[in-house]
């Protein structure tokens, strides 16, 4: 049996390390590093399928939590699966609704079997287990499942952190055997273990002897600083086979984006760009702005003059920022299209520096136009 | 001074009278009859200029009012106007703001100089005049300006209306008088007097001395029954010069759209197609249908079978039903796609039908597979 994912190693940076490869999914192919835009209820929020492709966008994720209420796994694999009922062509990502279960419900109660909790809509009492998870994610049929994890919180001591991760790695053995299409649907397992090496060294060799077609890495961008986020990293991924892609999950700002690609990260995800968007908050080349603020009304320039997207295209920052004051929707699909964008565009050009050897001259140079650099920068 | 706009007539149809025709603007031409998709606050709810240009939009309106009090005309004007502020290098139309004023806001008091009112979003005091009108949409640089009339209620008694008639009349000329933009805006005047033939005439006669380049006829479409509509323009329009556009302000349901343009009408614009769309209300050609109806749900047809919009080429019920009741805005997206498409496209096989001297054979057969031929039809 072909593996419906598989990742084609191009090479590494010889200044910093960083990976420079193809994924190849069921539904088409992509480089990395990369980043994927968030589509939690099967549409990336305000933007068509074709704007993401005219923004370079080749893998995008949407989430099994939501999706099992709304509108329910059975309506979407009635479509075709995800892809026929969003009219995605591409690759996509599906989380396992771990986080989820854990960020958002109320009442949850952890057992070995799995995890009892209630609807964040209307209260219904759930379970989700490593056999639903993946009996959802196969209904919704994604080209790249995630196994159903234990994500502990931030700070967790050594004690609960080494309980989680044994039962994360039990967990990835029944999420393996209960997955039913492993034809044409990936599975990656995710490693834990929080900021304990000896723990993240456990996960790595369980679910590396499970023999995953990709690995994870989870418990990140929970709070802790980011220097630590870098550390864990790099005790982290040389862990993982160099053959498999390895994905950093929940991650996108735009210094953890080169600073994982770095520490040899090839798949990234976040809310936060089209999250802030939403707030006319813009990632630009000389760091953020948010658009609300009075000194743009009369600024024809565009959001980042050193942009070439649709938006810097054919808008100025009066026009965008009127739309945003006046909660124009038009006004959202306009800055959710900048940072996608700006993330994409980056993830672009971390890949150029990649083929030339030259990431952490890069790295270099673009903190110090966005703005990192600088005493008292905004920790973004 | 040659005029900015100018009426192409090309042939009535043998059958019912109907005109086909072409209105030249400084910012192109487009056919009539012609639906106008409305643009509020300078843009058309969740579309791009890129959507309207390709569902077939040559022109669209927006609203003088909100402009003025969001984000100011002066911010308009210093990005060129409304066409370089919103992107759009097809045809623009501005109401006067008179409609806004006699319908939004508060504690309006009317006197011959102009109309004070309190502002509709924070209650300070405003005063509209014809010159301010003026001045307003000569800084917003749409191709056609609107007269600044009152807007009579309904009903209203003759005596009101006669002074309400004479006043507009009057208003009109001092318009005309303070519109200082003349070799690139076109100015039109709007007919009113209710459903007083008489007034109607008187008011024609006034507006027609003025020789503008264009006539609506105001004050329909606010609540009386679709048969004394249809007879105010058949004794309205034949008083209109024959060389000249003849817009009916305010009108966007299918019947009317095809009866109007059967009594002569050039030009129509409603909210209707956009608001409803945001409620999940589609047009189709078997009727309206809302998709949030529980019948959808798994019902992965277009919206509508007979329809080859974007949206209907694409997306299915359920996945639009989903998107509507989880509230995300690409949902908001298709449907606005659709319903503007599908009133487009109507105005598009009205011209065909003139060209065919068969709109009477035309609106027949719309009507029965609309419904409205229907006993108890929802009148729509």
């Amino acid at each position: 049996m072909t593996l419906p994912i598989r990742y084609e190693f191009i090479k590494a940076c010889k200044q910093s390390g960083a990976r420079l490869g193809i994924l190849h999914t069921p539904h088409g192919s992509f480089e990395t590093p990369m980043f994927m835009p968030v589509g939690t209820l099967a549409t990336v929020k305000t933007m068509s399928p074709e704007d993401l492709k005219e923004m370079g966008a080749g893998v995008i994720l949407s989430n099994t939590y939501h999706l099992w209420l709304r509108p329910g796994e059975d309506i979407v694999k009635g479509a075709g699966g995800l892809h026929g009922f969003m009219n995605w062509d591409q690759g996509i990502l599906t989380d396992s609704g771990g986080f989820q279960v854990f960020s958002l419900s109320d009442m949850r109660r952890i057992e070995e079997e799995g995890v009892h909790f209630r609807n964040h809509l209307n209260g219904d009492r759930l379970f989700l287990s490593p056999e639903k998870a993946m009996e959802i994610q196969n209904a919704l049929g994604s080209d790249i499942m995630m196994a159903f994890d234990e994500c502990p919180p931030y700070p967790a001591t050594f004690e609960y952190m080494k309980k989680s991760v044994e039962r994360t790695s039990r967990w990835a053995e029944r999420c393996l055997k209960a997955h039913k299409r492993k034809d044409v649907q990936g599975l990656f397992g995710i490693v834990q273990g929080g900021e304990y090496q000896e723990l993240r060294e456990l996960s790595a060799k369980d679910l590396v002897s499970l023999d995953f077609p990709g690995y994870a890495v989870g418990g990140l961008s929970v709070g802790e600083p980011k220097d630590v986020m870098n550390r864990v990293l790099e005790f982290t991924t040389p862990l993982l086979p160099a053959d498999k892609p390895r994905y950093l999950m929940g991650v996108g700002s735009a210094d953890s984006l080169i600073d994982g690609s770095i520490r040899g990260i090839d798949m990234f995800d976040c809310v936060l760009p089209t999250r802030i968007a939403r707030n006319g908050t813009l990632m630009t080349s000389n760091g953020r702005l948010n658009i609300k603020n009075a000194k743009f009304e009369r600024d024809y320039g565009p959001l980042d003059e050193h942009c070439d997207c649709y938006t810097c295209r054919n808008y100025s920052r009066a026009y965008i920022r009127h739309l945003i004051k006046a909660n124009e929707t038009f006004g959202i699909r306009l800055t959710t299209y900048h940072n996608l964008y700006f993330l994409l565009n980056l993830m672009k050009q971390v890949r150029q520096a990649i083929r030339e050897d030259r990431l952490l001259d890069f790295r270099e140079e673009f903190f110090e136009q966005y703005g990192f650099n600088r005493p008292n920068a905004k920790n973004f």
